[in-house]
């Protein structure tokens, strides 16, 4: 219930010399929808999700069929999963945005919050742990 | 008169380690705006500019002021120069959408037109010439 | 036994914006250890390993420690894991060249062989096999 | 006679649908050059040409032939142009490096010494313009 869909732009540049949309550019839209969603803004509008930024631990990408590049945006879907001390699963799918069955990409990844200025994890704050968990799918 | 305005978005990783976008993104951002005007399709949505494609000869780029990475879409503004034989020139600014004397690019794209398949320049032929004619800034 | 271990050299261009190399980057690394390790040529210089070419079914990347840049080579030690009928997995760690002991990414990735000009997956053939088999960690 | 080479790496990502390298690519080995030259440190090894780093004010990039991903490093030669007050020239060409007469790209790039913590350029110290003069081509 608590997806969000964010609409992105290909680059003509994203197609490799197979002249499908790179598999590692796909990993770069999925970060481009984290960043949208979790990091600077909420979906809403309202302040940033989390304070600080947040680290890539792991991530799970699984390549379900060929995207071609073509004018028109891709929908990458993003709903937060798992919630931890200072850790949150953020789990994705991009799909053609008329036609949901049409599932290019599935994918997750562990976002560990970051102090920057600390330069270490830091555990989630109570505030942080209960906005993600209203994102959860 | 026949400037063709595309608003694209930028990608938190266009940035550099200067937390600026960075110079070499630039011009991925104007190869954009180039396949989109005038390599897959007319900004009327009509066939091609080109039959064939093209190749980049030259470029020259101007940086007048920094970038900052943003959710909202930047402008690059581009209408063709001169029109040779076997080439034309693509002019680009990239500026505010809102606030047109606030111009980040400026820069210049010598396109030659290919053929792939016998892989050298071609002449341009006069309906293509004539296309790119009515482009002109 | 059988790791191949390549020395590659990053670029300054692979840092984001919290000035460490980035994530995505790193995917990048590892296609350009893969192909040389398995596309385009054997490890010892003899004919590619794969006659043509692979796409990429899954990822799974672990990031253990951050990497920052720097001139010098960093090394991905690659080995094969499961050799199905027509897929294959590559293991792989990023590691500093002097000191196995720091790892920076674990990561595996599921290759499926495929025939472009057919445009689907193809069955690895007996040698391929056998070929792939011998680069088994 | 202050020509300083550099072998840089392709990587197959640098390719684009036209299965050579791409133009915005070959932007990035000139960045890679160019840091490593000029920014990170000397040629000779001793202390960064520069105290707090430079942007990037003008590109002038000619193409001259097509360059293809291979295995085997190719060369960029790079020199200083002219020395202003504030800024320096990069002149570079990337050729095939056992082929001088094989030039694939020619280019120059105008540099600013810039102050990062002060967000403005400044000027070049006396020794700082020394060093840069005695990388004159």
């Amino acid at each position: 219930m608590a997806r969000t869909r964010l609409l992105l732009s290909l680059r003509w540049g994203d197609m490799d010399a197979y002249r499908h949309v790179n598999n590692v550019e796909l990993l770069r839209l999925l970060e481009e929808a984290r960043v949208r969603a979790f990091g600077i803004a909420a979906p809403d509008g309202s302040a940033p999700m989390l304070a600080t930024g947040m680290v890539v631990a792991k991530h799970t990408v699984e390549y379900l069929r060929p995207l071609d590049y073509r004018l028109a945006p891709i929908a990458v879907d993003l709903w937060v999963g798992r919630v931890g001390g200072a850790s949150f699963e953020v789990d994705y799918e991009v799909v053609e945005p008329d036609e949901a069955s049409a599932v290019y990409v599935k994918a997750s990844t562990v976002c560990v919050a970051y102090d920057f200025d600390a330069a270490r994890p830091r555990r989630l704050g109570e505030d942080e742990r209960a906005r993600l968990a209203g994102l959860a799918g």
